[in-house]
């Protein structure tokens, strides 16, 4: 297996005659390689982070795609041609969505073992986050939350809130152990282990637990479906995993079957009945493990190709327009979810549905799954309960309300799964 | 559009030295136009059944792709020419699973029309299953109700089942109304609405809810894991809505915010808790809403291309093996879920991840998101906990074992989405 020597970075982008350009660098590459071979021989290697992507959530391969970089597209759209061979028909270049990103393994095979959970616990190296109300502490940048920034994590160590962790009221997440960057395959014994990573949820008083961070500008968000969009990429991934644990807790502390008090098991991923005679103690019940809320989103072209359907509801900013979503049915597959929302919310018939990517959306627990579908029938009749508006937009006003020349509509945040899908669709038509 | 009017049906098998050959027939075919266009033609109107089956849950396509029948799979493979044109990536003859046939319109406008429900109820054509704890009432064809054959859901009136529907304990579920066939576009004022469906779950004693039944054999099969698994196609389909429904209200009666108890509300799709103080009250909360699992299931092909790994748990069948399968974390990706799931069962690593098809699994109320996948090590270390063995399965052992021919392991029951998927790899094998 060829060894992790570098990877085509994009860079930043270079405004030139009102046109966007982004600048590709190859960064760490080994010397020894000829210069023009270089960009192929890195990606073809498997540690090679294809996904590394800029501050849009664009990798290399999506901004040459978008742009029109041939050259640099075809560069990197010939990686891993191994994998390419034994399955013709995966994505290699799989979007990475905000939320994705998984910086933690979270070694389940733990969550069972209380000594080692115990010992991680109290180990100086552990870190700790913080939420009150099932939002994370973290430090902005500037002063005025408002006005963007990356959120950080306010990161404790054990000794800081070790009183925490003895209070009746407190939930302890175990989210896993720091991924090794490079995993060493000559590891020796008595090498450190990579350090653990506790979830905290408390009802102490906020200003209180404001007090313990060193960080000015800490604070616990109130906004969160705004501010949750405000973390790195590696962060958000951990938000994502916290927030829906802490979620479920918060929603979930009595059992459903018998109306009893539950108590908090294996690392925070079960939740057990105090009532001995009940049913859920006998078997596996899904009562005891968190719940994740598979959702479809999709979005709808039209029969020629030319025009997607995007809709607004009350509560969105002034001109925004999204995708269409809903939560997928007992006994309903997600093709035929994706045809039942569309014709619920705004009378248009779906064929073909095609998956793209999905993305975990922690408001509380959802799994957004990401759909491209063609249309069958194109008159447009929208449910007034659901959505307020629903439209066809032509494919150049939406290439122009992305670019922001021109924009004929406000499009969702960059973090939203819904802008990628109709990010992917502007770069498949491109193709064509 | 065109009209449909007929389409491709395999209409069974035909032993012919020792090689199985499916037999072809094109149904009800339009007598204007000359024979060699028929199966062009029929196969492109949009209405036409392109999923019809045979017994063994497989599409004509399937068949003729999977015994090499080239001149009509690449018929069967042409239709919907614009589809194809829009959303190039889409697979046009996706894959029909068990339990995922929708033959009802769950018109969930409806539920919260409690009108209309109460019309509907009382309507003499509308149809009602009983279930009793979570089991649907059936008739089996045989005697000996191990011996195979299909089971069929008994279909009740209102009048027959009205005195259940006074009683506390019952739980009426709306599933939906059937799908006309042939929508007309000629619809007139006072054409009869299409029949409702409702499911039942009752707590009377059994033996006397048989008795209700005219049907002779009629049950309340014991062991669902199986008999689940013998209805047709469309019966499988809302016997997969109405159970996982159902045993959501089984496990989940009391509220898991407060733990008061709760009612059944908008024709068995919500729950509200008795407890006006409750914070479930306030805002939406999937505390109120029939819970689905996501679930990963996929098979993992050999780097080489020419291997699949597979695995038994302690519980299957003797020489079963089948695909790997967890359920999705919270915050976490479909693909990342494959990832962790394969490396924890399996100690083997995978890369790029490919969706094929899903299915829900109402044991009690999981989705069975069915991928392929490429190792990137092919090392096996199983964890004991999870499966007992797993083993890299060469292709030519897996044909046979699927042909019935010198079986190196038994395969798992046509209507699970791992028997699928595992023929989906054969069938894309054998393209190559
Ligand atoms: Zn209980
Ligand atoms: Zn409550």
């Amino acid at each position: 297996m060829p060894k992790l020597t570098g990877y085509f970075k994009p860079v930043g982008q270079d405004e030139e005659e009102g046109q966007m350009k982004f600048l590709y660098r190859a960064v760490a590459v080994p010397a020894a390689r000829p210069r023009r071979q270089v960009g192929r021989l890195v990606l073809i290697a498997v540690d090679c982070d294809k996904f590394s992507v800029n501050s849009s959530s664009q990798t290399a391969f999506d901004i040459a795609k978008f742009w029109g970089h041939r050259h640099i597209s075809n560069l990197l759209g010939h990686t891993d041609d191994r994998c390419q061979r034994v399955l013709p028909g995966a994505d290699l270049h799989q979007q990475e969505n905000y939320f994705s990103r998984e910086t933690l393994d979270r070694l389940s095979a733990k969550r069972t073992d209380k000594g080692w959970l115990e010992d991680k616990q109290s180990d100086p190296n552990t870190v700790y986050l913080l939420f009150s109300n099932c939002s994370p502490m973290v430090s902005s940048p500037l002063e005025d939350h408002n006005a963007g920034g990356e959120n950080q994590l306010c990161r404790f160590r054990y000794e800081t809130v070790k009183d925490l962790l003895q209070k009746h009221a407190t939930v302890l997440i175990f989210l896993g152990v720091e991924r090794r960057k490079k995993p060493s395959s000559q590891t020796v014994d008595g090498v450190r282990e990579p350090p653990a990573w506790f979830a905290i949820n408390t009802d102490e008083d906020t200003a209180e637990l404001l007090k313990r961070c060193r960080e000015k500008n800490c604070c616990f968000p109130k906004t969160l479906n705004r501010d949750l969009l405000k973390f790195s990429e590696e962060e958000a991934g951990v938000v994502a995993q916290a927030r829906s644990v802490l979620a479920w807790h918060s929603r979930y502390s009595f059992c459903p079957t018998c109306g009893s008090s539950t108590r908090s098991k294996e690392g925070g991923y079960k939740r057990s009945c105090l009532n001995s005679d009940c049913r859920s103690l006998k078997g596996v019940h899904n009562t005891c493990y968190p719940r994740v809320d598979p959702v479809v989103i999709m979005l709808v072209i039209h029969p020629d190709g030319n025009q997607c359907l995007l809709g607004r509801k009350t509560i969105f900013p002034v001109g925004m327009f999204s995708c269409l979503a809903g939560f997928i049915e007992p006994g309903e597959t997600l093709e035929e979810a994706v045809r039942r929302e569309v014709e619920e919310e705004s009378g248009v018939k779906v064929g073909p549905v095609q998956y793209i990517s999905c993305q975990p959306w922690p408001m509380p627990s959802s799994l957004m799954i990401g759909c491209l579908s063609v249309a069958i029938s194109t008159d447009i009749k929208v449910d007034e309960k659901e959505i307020e508006e629903a439209r066809w937009f032509p494919r150049q006003q939406v290439i122009d309300s992305f670019r922001g020349t021109r924009p004929a509509f406000t499009v969702p945040p960059r973090q939203t799964i819904a802008h990628q899908l109709v990010r992917h669709w502007i770069g498949m038509i491109s193709n064509l």
